[in-house]
């Protein structure tokens, strides 16, 4: 019997429910930026050890939310567990960030891939979510995550990090028909693997399509939204009596704000590069917004930050539905105190603009 | 006395002037993917030996004019020659990518750049666009080109190429007038440069704002379309008796079509994350559209190159204004072939077209 709920603003806003004041979280909260995370790292030894690890995940999550009036924890993990599990066997090279050692070659390479099932091969993941959950002791709720079916794609065709997706970008032009069944399995594997993480413990979902921006727009349309679309549908939304709110994040992806909002999603991740005001016009109230200060924003002064967290706020304006995020991941290289002005910043102003 | 222009296809369509067919050519025509390149480049030992040797820039600006039926002609240089002769001594460590010896690092820095004749420190580059127009013989224009000053800055100050921008976006948050003195400096330095290169022969010109789409948009609009307004506010338009037209092209800058429009300039440039009937909509012919289709199409079938580039086609539609193009420079490996297919394509489809 997990306890109740002490904070549930995350969860009010996402519902675009009226709130005291804008709830606060930063993608990639707990990482490299902090030296207590660091130092978990350096025990683990590596970088998947402290994704499989339940109590050194559970530790790293929970970081974050001793240092800074945060409003919502997100499971520690990384975007590729999923293809890891297939059979892809991911490793971080020093320096290189994360590449496979299968990657996908072929039409057959794609027809061999395994379904999963998230509670055995992805158990490590599921436990973290309950020991988190324990832990946070109704602290704040628990968002789980994954990455989109075609951001995962990317990783799976170029076996690692690429510059210009020429792999996986040949095969969309020249073999779209191969990358359809990847990106269906991919979206089959993520569908079940968030609603164990539901099932876990998560309170709220976000699926991170982190290259869906270097897109056209017809072959985002095709490749990388259909597919979260069918995620969306597939998305126990309800637990514990309450509703599971979710939230797609396409980087670069303010374009298409209004066709991601079709989806039946409950919030948009939004970076920088779109002022909240366009998103919201473009949305009209349909969904939450989640963002969108530029993460170098942190690397300016105290005053600077301070200035541009009124900012964000200020292009939000009145009503329901904003969390206050950054646009995107925090940079390994900010100073941790720097974070806490912001934060303390959005509970400042926006305490005040709500009174 | 240069010789008369023989095929003005790109002139009149970046005036929006009736063509018999859409002129095409490519970002880095010139350039890795080409083994002829690859062959004076070794020759000149180092890269900016390649560019600052007037023989050699010409020699490679003409190679891909002799295997593609290309409608223009750019210069063969870096966009980082203005910040070297400014001082900051430019380098290339292997795989690496530009690198600056002394970049800048205080307000101090930026009060002793020096001022500069182009004729004189950066002589190299206008004697290189003598040699070429010279060589072209009228076959196509030629385009002369700069980085923007926002571009440039960033490379200034971050000392070379950079993923999250942390020391000019801590400048641009915390000390943005120390930024706009040197962006104003930057934007002096490349309206003498560009009107240079159209007095030593070149019949177009365009600026490359590479990094403009890191921006939120009103940082765009202050720190880097501001600058590229004061360069087209200062530029010759005319030679020959004939108009030089400038193109402006921000990377990612899809969003800020109709503010970049208002500057004045005869075309944008325009990346592949945008539908060319938006950007279209967006500008309302005020200027001519160049691009736009995704540089890893190229890595496709010559089959799905020749959909793709219909695709572009169609989506530009009817009337004047378009030049093809990639969305982005071509990359390094790309099949030479395959940039034939895509050029003949643009041939065949839009003679028919317009027939």
């Amino acid at each position: 019997m997990n306890a109740e709920l002490k904070n549930d603003l995350y969860l009010r806003a996402l519902s675009c429910e009226d709130v005291e004041r804008t709830p606060v979280w930063v993608m990639r909260q707990a990482g490299r930026y902090l030296p207590e995370y660091l130092k978990v790292r350096k025990q683990a030894g590596d970088f998947m050890t402290l994704c499989s690890t339940p109590e050194l995940a559970c530790e790293v999550t929970l970081q974050p939310l001793e240092r800074f009036k945060l409003d919502a924890a997100i499971l520690f993990s990384d975007i590729l567990t999923i293809p890891d599990a297939m059979g892809l066997e991911l490793y971080f090279a020093a320096g290189e960030g994360p590449k496979f050692k299968k990657p996908i070659k072929s039409r057959a390479d794609v027809t061999a891939l395994p379904s999963l099932d998230p509670n055995d091969s992805l158990r490590y993941v599921m436990d973290a979510v309950s020991l988190i959950r324990k832990e946070l002791n109704g602290r704040v709720p628990l968002i789980g995550f994954s990455g989109s079916p075609w951001t995962l794609a990317t990783y799976m065709v170029e076996g690692g990090g690429s510059k210009d997706f020429s792999k996986v970008k040949g095969m969309l032009f020249s073999d779209p028909s191969t990358l359809h069944e990847l990106l269906n399995k991919n979206a089959i594997a993520v569908t079940n693997y968030l609603n164990a993480q539901v099932a876990a413990g998560a309170q709220s979902l976000m699926i991170f399509d982190t290259w869906g921006g270097v897109l056209s727009p017809e072959n985002y349309k095709q490749f990388s939204l259909q597919y979260m679309q069918q995620i969306v549908d597939g998305l126990v939304r309800n637990a514990d009596g309450r509703k599971v709110p979710v939230v797609l994040f396409t980087k670069n992806g303010g374009r298409w704000l209004s066709d991601m909002t079709d989806t039946g999603c409950d919030g948009l991740g939004v970076d920088w590069t779109i002022d909240l005001r366009d998103a919201k016009a473009a949305t009209q109230g349909r969904v939450a917004l989640q963002g969108n200060l530029d993460p170098s924003a942190l690397y300016g002064s105290p005053e600077s930050i301070r200035t541009e967290v009124k900012k964000v706020l200020d292009s939000f304006g009145e009503g329901p539905g904003h969390v206050f995020n950054l646009g995107h991941g925090i940079h390994q290289f900010v100073n941790p105190d720097h974070l806490a002005v912001m934060v303390d910043a959005v509970h400042e102003f926006s305490a005040v603009a709500k009174s």
